[in-house]
């Protein structure tokens, strides 16, 4: 029985990707082996920095790429050529996959991932790449600005019901635990990645009851653990509140129970976040948390929080798991080099918008970070030649203004780049989604408050290596002669 | 072996939904009959009305609602009771579900969807209903609105790589189609929905070859038939047209065939695309369609006609996928009425928010279309036993400011709720995207251009009949005595 909630997902191309490799094929250029980067464009709204996500995604996708006789079919019907099909019918992949490890902070224009091999296979790939990291990233990101806002409050994803389809709630889920959410409420998503699972009651529990109190004292029986009561069906502080209070004192001080908590998600949650905390604890729960959700993000939070909101733990929803403030991650996939008789064929491509000109050639990509510190300084892209890891000294400076130069001592470089497919081969063991939440907050802590900042951070540095620069400036300029 | 790609789609629902359908078993009250209304809350960015979908994806996946052992395993260490975890091992499916169906324009407030049965099963829809519906509505929408701005050239839809993930890009892509899109350049979604397949040539087409002429010549002579050369890779005007004109002269001409485009995605696309224009059409190439792409949706696509663009064809990519100038639809899932002894027992959500307030009561949703213009007059709710299917003349009201009142007749009053579910049996053949997609451009047809508007639309009407509002009424009075 087919279920088509669940699509099908082979042929997930751009048809141009197809009809080139097609054209590669009839070309006999075919096995012609190139370079690829993905890297992404600034966003503002973003800030100043995402978070690396969706790579163990793609790396499943093209580890099971295979294409059905349907799919063939399909292809045929589309003009594609006999020999071409015969090639797709026994495909096997042969490329090489670096990639920034997921809940690593990443930097505009650097490459976060690279791809080596044939064109033709190397040329499908893009769609798959961009879709999965663009998204992941993009949320993972988001999330993360998000639980900075909190200040060690805890943030609980539940935005299932407005994510763009079933996967995008369940890699949402994830990016969302990666970016520091500490439970989500999506079920599947819970079970899947192991991410902690947070459950309350909504209105309809209430109508269910004949009155506020029965609905609460029934919950409460059912949930002494876990009792977090939903206070604003009727009117928070002169019904709800009363009654959460009447059901924690007449079901679980009985039990030697605390409650859990008491929710909102309508009124003005700083204001009455304030009244509630008041009455709670002057009736003898002040470990009582309360839980706030409607609508939130970064700036409400922010705000709140500076407004004296006595909130706990903020459930955020549409807001994160669409990235609302900025709902595309500008991630794309260009060609850097062609390889001929040995050879590396530099490629850029030139535009006249001058922030769409790639950077040409195969790439490292290293951190700097600071001995003394810990702090990552700054990104340095290099030929695939040059060593920075045994540098004492290093000149920076700014590829667009190049008058603007610093030298660091006293650093260690690290390269972010890991290969994951080695001849076709994945052999990358992916970390929990829990192991790389641990590993991005403590990426996070790497980089200066100034560059964290949510609205027009500090400038981190990604520089070129001045082998690089003048390479890519060459190119530049024989463009333009 | 595994894909994780594809994530499971099991236990799609938010925690509170399995929490509670657990705590109403073991209260004895899980048989209670009930009623859920689906509404979405205004949004001023998506204009004045929505287009229904989504439908499709929530029917197949309730369908094949079911829970295997792991699933079973995973609630009970949650929490979940025995006896309800043997309810869910033996779950049959027994609720009635109307729908709206797909491609119908919808309006805020109204109830696209209807589900009537026993609270245990009707409460745990809530999650999949949302999630399909927000998403898919959301992206056929902005479609919509996209393919309005462009007067009749076509909208090619190529979002997959910004889309939320692959449901997102396939689903989109759909919902692109029904709203109005001609084509995808996605080759899954194209192969399953049936919708014309769009492709060109990218940069790096263009940087496997010698020269940007040689790569021309090579796509030419491959897809004579579907000849769009991209002409932006080095210098458009005095590169990248010249070496395309040439192209068509030296390899189509002979062989008979018109080129199909030429396609721009950097540069002032409104300006350059009269300059090409002007060069085509001296060359012999009026018949030369213009592509264009570059992060546009309906207020560019708008401005550029404005400014006397000539564009034949938009591909639209990231604004489309992502609706990223309001990326969240606000559909929502309430507790309309409970049945008890046969008698109907209303709900109703008071809020301190006014327009959280609800609607009670089990409802129908009628459109009134003038007989003489075969357009929409407005919406009404009423109660079930109310039929105005024979009325000659209707007074709609206000339902806010009740003095604002009009007499209609001559009309024709059609119901847009669809029975699709029937004691639990999907009993609605659906059409198929293709059908959806006429009959959608029919029904924005009914609609006055002024209630069409992208900004400040005239405000339809969405009524309650005077029997619904009195009674919606009686109980807001109720819980504020």
């Amino acid at each position: 029985m087919e279920n088509i909630s669940m699509n099908k997902c082979d042929l997930l191309f751009d048809f141009y990707e197809i009809a080139q490799s097609n054209g590669f094929f009839a070309n006999g250029i075919d096995e012609t082996v190139v370079w690829f980067d993905m890297f992404y464009r600034p966003a503002k709204e973003l800030g100043g920095f995402c978070i690396m996500a969706g790579v163990e995604t793609f790396a499943q996708y093209i580890k099971n790429l295979k294409f059905s006789e349907e799919d063939l079919e399909f292809l045929k019907s589309k003009g594609m050529g006999a020999e071409f099909i015969d090639y797709l019918r026994n495909f096997s992949f042969t490329c090489d996959i670096w990639a920034v490890p997921e809940g690593t902070p990443i930097f505009a224009n650097e490459p976060v991932i690279k791809v080596h091999g044939p064109i033709i296979q190397a040329q499908m790939l893009e769609t798959i790449i961009l879709l999965t990291v663009n998204h992941q990233s993009l949320i993972a990101t988001k999330a993360n600005r998000i639980v900075r806002a909190a200040q060690g409050r805890e943030i609980i994803e539940y935005g299932s019901r407005r994510a763009h389809g079933i996967a995008a709630a369940l890699n949402g889920a994830r990016s969302a635990y990666i970016g520091g959410c500490c439970e989500t409420t999506n079920v599947s998503a819970s079970k899947q990645y192991s991410i902690p699972l947070f459950g309350s009651m909504s209105h309809t529990w209430v109508h269910m009851f004949d009155s506020e109190y029965e609905a609460f004292t029934a919950f409460a029986k059912l949930y002494p653990d876990d009792c977090v009561l939903l206070i604003d069906t009727y009117d928070t502080m002169d019904k709800g509140l009363p009654n959460a209070i009447k059901a924690f004192n007449d079901v679980l001080v009985p039990m030697n129970k605390r409650p859990k908590g008491v929710r909102i998600d309508s009124g003005d949650l700083a204001y009455l976040s304030k009244k509630i905390r008041r009455v709670l604890n002057e009736a003898g729960f002040p470990d009582c948390n309360i839980y706030a959700c409607n609508s939130l993000d970064e700036y409400i939070i922010r705000d709140m929080l500076q407004n004296g909101a006595r909130i706990d733990s903020f459930l955020v929803g549409e807001r994160l798991i669409t990235s609302a403030s900025n709902p595309v991650m500008n991630g794309v996939y260009k060609l850097s080099a062609v390889e001929k008789d040995s050879r590396i064929i530099p490629k850029i491509k030139i535009s006249e918008n001058v922030s769409k000109i790639t950077t040409p050639y195969p790439k490292l990509l290293w951190r700097l970070f600071d001995n003394e510190t810990g702090k990552a300084i700054a990104d340095v892209l290099t030929m695939e030649d040059e060593d920075l890891s045994d540098c004492n000294e290093y000149e920076l400076f700014d590829p667009d203004y190049t008058w603007k130069k610093k030298t660091v001592s006293n650093f260690v470089a690290r390269q972010l780049l890991v290969k994951i497919f080695d001849n076709g081969k994945l052999i990358y063991s992916f970390p929990s989604p829990k192991e790389i939440r641990n590993y991005c907050a403590e990426q996070i802590d790497t980089l200066w408050e100034e560059v964290v900042r949510f609205e027009y951070p500090h400038n981190y540095y990604v520089d070129l290596s001045q082998k690089l620069w003048n390479k890519k400036h060459e190119l530049i300029d024989e463009c333009f002669n």
